[in-house]
């Protein structure tokens, strides 16, 4: 069924210690988008400017991504970043945020899209992810993602979204910091009694939680030995979690758990290359494969 | 079957932001034995000074842990360590170490332990470790753990050690050390080349990975929400892990992976209290509930 994104699309300049990506397709949407079509067809939304190359709009139509809801912003310029990765790549910091168009995304969703039964609010202002669910026409299965800046500057906007949707996902730094407490088990818990019915919170190469009234869980992160650029990570596990979800109609317990591992596979593939150059060498049967493999190395 | 555990027995004081807890029993071996002793019988060799209270030595023979190889030194004072957790718990610091007795270890086994099939060398330096494995009559599984301390000052040695123990237990730092890498996966797989037919790498509240020549997997840790002190996380896991594979006699491919829910599932009762103050409290059956419970919570 589709699945409907909002949020960032960006032109990245990443410096890690495996090299340099200079002015590579990026943003939280986009990595997401990809992600999610190899599982349903995507429908998009966000903001570029003018400057907006043509090919990344034509590598992200190559795939199941309907790309109608991508506001092109005339004289604008797309949002831009630059960071640095530390040796171990498990911290990075900003060296350069050009908002651009980015700065004054009000979405507004085609008709078209206003049913999509699944939706993922991306990395963005709360206001502005309630003001997209405003539009939509009762989704089943409405997620977000959320980040430090949020917590802090939008508070009571965030703890309103919170009520609103079905599921969070958040980084560990941010789940420690929105529930002030450094055990994550106590965090994801806390934050799942803030509204939502789940809450998947994510640690980077050490895998992911899941919260519900009744359930946790963990997996490890599939254990790639090639990573060249963690970039995109935590979004593309996002979009094999909803893409998943998405395709397999609806969201039991037991398909919440499978999209994770389907989440955590197809991030793997993310890391192994920068920008999204692996996830186009690759096609659903190597997520398949790889899944299939993950699933063996877990299981006891 | 019988497990052989040498290594350190110590009093600890920890200063954790749960709380502080002065003067407890601790050490590698000591942690290490008592988690092994819900699996299978435990022959423990360490030293200690005449002020070991007895009633140390009694929660250790109140199980099935023969101290029949405890060397209790007649004017000598028994290893003592404090340490401080930071607020997250992820890292501490050594406020102060005492070896004691521990300072001139040479361990002289039992005759009759030096038949024992299993063996841990716990955390030492690996010239007394590779003396110990001089003593031993054959084992058919002889696994040891190390530290930064020995990989630093007596790299030789341990390189020595690893080409005549079938595993290595380390930790994810002091992999990253010993292999030069940062990439964990990368990093327990040059570990294995040098020598150990597996290598697990324990990565604290994120669980642990394998590795072989053919296998690598991956565990998270089991999620409680009760951390109260981490001290001899590791070593509990050790000893679970070696602990079922001596009750399950011949360590296969899929012992091994069992045994390593197992060594996750014991150290996650470990830091629910201070000391061996949880581990006091609970029975095989308790280890055997939560396993269920992890493998279920970890199957998709």
């Amino acid at each position: 069924m589709p699945l409907l994104v909002v949020g960032s699309i960006g032109i990245d300049t990443i410096e890690a210690p495996t090299g340099v990506a200079t002015d590579v397709l990026g943003g939280a949407a986009t990595y997401f988008s990809y992600a999610a079509s190899f599982f349903t067809p995507v429908r998009l939304v966000g903001v570029v400017g003018e400057d907006f190359p043509a090919e990344h709009r034509r590598l992200l139509e190559s795939r199941k991504i309907d790309t109608a809801g991508l506001d092109v912003r005339r004289g604008g310029k797309t949002f831009r970043w630059r960071g640095r990765y530390s040796a171990d790549m498990n911290s990075r910091e900003t060296l350069e945020v050009h908002l651009n168009v980015l700065a004054d995304f009000n979405p507004r969703l085609p008709e078209s899209y206003r049913a999509a039964p699944f939706v993922f609010l991306a990395n963005g202002a709360p206001a502005t992810q309630l003001a997209v669910l405003e539009q939509m026409h009762a989704p089943r299965l409405a997620v977000a993602d959320t980040m430090d800046l949020w917590i802090k500057t939008q508070h009571d906007d965030l703890l309103r979204l919170l009520k609103r949707i079905d599921g969070l996902v958040i980084n560990d730094q941010e789940a420690r910091m929105l529930a002030g407490t450094d055990n994550l088990v106590r965090a994801g818990r806390a934050i799942q009694a803030m509204g939502p019915r789940f809450v998947v919170l994510k640690k980077g190469e050490h895998g992911a939680m899941f919260f519900s009234r009744d359930e946790t869980y963990v997996m490890p992160a599939y254990p790639t030995p090639d990573v060249i650029d963690p970039t995109g990570a935590g979004d593309s596990f996002a979009g094999g979690y909803m893409g998943y979800l998405a395709s397999s109609a609806e969201p039991s317990d037991t398909g919440l758990k499978r999209a994770m591992a389907y989440g955590t596979v197809t991030a793997s593939f993310t890391v192994e290359g920068f920008s999204l150059d692996r996830l186009a060498q690759i096609s659903r049967a190597d997520i398949d494969r790889r899944f299939a493999e993950y699933q063996n190395m877990t299981a006891f």
